[in-house]
């Protein structure tokens, strides 16, 4: 927080207690976590987080939102790229990550997955990850449409490929991050490469 | 449980409190879960958990232990069988599961993915679920291993290819209970034939 300003806008509020509450379910996790704990990690007092926010679940849906926001948002793409590049972005960003100032990718991914998994029990963040789940799928299927009609690919079933591809992200983050497999983003890019990639160019 | 026993051994009484867990887990979820929801879901004295279990933490491994057991257990494959079949069975049973007497395949996967979230706060979990892994993962792997030496298969990085299809299997079982994507296990199973298995079978 900035000392200098005398007013602090409602946007950069919520910008305070999002930060707030990535540092409290950081140590706490999303299971024990209390309001309490976030007003612990702000320099503002905790009755901002009831004004902002009509309790914990309702806190945690945008704090979901605030970070699916951020991951997406930080795919960055030449518009020139031709298929192939762009696919690579894409599956890279998703594997590895963009880098922020504060928190790392795997900070984030993990309050995700987290959420992830409690989902089965909650309609309303199963709507959110399903809404996000059809974008980051949906950009996959684009450029390997793309890909098919410049003739660049061969004509597969671009929809089952960017599913496929989906999973096999979301399962290597997982991994890395449940059973401390540091090294299963970069085999999971190897085995894109070497085992799904490679039916894009089956006649070469 | 029968009434026409007088005495019901450590194991019955063991494999009582597994079920009446499961039927807790299945109603409260893991993070909501009491020692007396447990209770509740038995015909015995909530007494003897606390003989059999050091606490709830005790008791939930020990669970974690029993599901993988299961699942594990449960894979029946022919001696005899060639390794495309073998791998196809191995890979079916992931996906689709088991038949049990009670509760299904996927009443066991919800809390199985459940717990492997939280593994990542937890170092006795991981190190169940790494050893599961280890066990699944080489099944598929040892059984590429004798495709490719038999000169069924192409000669392909098989640790590297069981990772993969694991990997696919985890994730399609995750989103088909935490986004509700019932088709999820059927698709994978399309798409690991599509684009995966056709590397073993490349100069065909």
């Amino acid at each position: 927080m900035s000392d200098s300003r005398e007013t602090v806008s409602s946007k950069d509020t919520e910008e305070v207690i999002m930060e707030a509450t990535f540092r409290a379910l950081s140590k706490h996790g999303y299971t024990d976590l209390r309001m309490r704990d976030i007003g612990e990690e702000m320099d503002l007092t905790r009755q901002v987080i009831h004004y902002h926010f009509d309790g914990k679940y309702d806190l945690l849906s945008s704090f979901l939102e605030h970070v699916i926001d951020q991951y997406e948002g930080s795919v960055e793409l030449d518009a020139d790229a031709d298929p192939r590049t762009e696919l690579d972005a894409r599956i890279d960003q998703c594997l590895f990550g963009p880098e922020f100032e504060e928190f790392s990718h795997w900070d984030r991914m993990k309050v995700y997955h987290e959420l992830y998994t409690h989902a089965q029990n909650d309609g309303d963040h199963r709507q959110i990850f399903n809404d996000h789940y059809d974008r980051i799928r949906g950009s996959i299927v684009e450029v390997v449409e793309d890909g098919i009609e410049c003739g660049e690919f061969q004509a597969v079933d671009a929809e089952r490929m960017g599913q496929l591809i989906t999973d096999v992200i979301h399962a290597a983050r997982g991994r890395r991050m449940a059973l401390g497999h540091e090294d299963a983003p970069e085999e999971a890019r190897k085995a894109i490469d070497e085992f799904i990639l490679d039916s894009l160019y089956a006649d070469e």
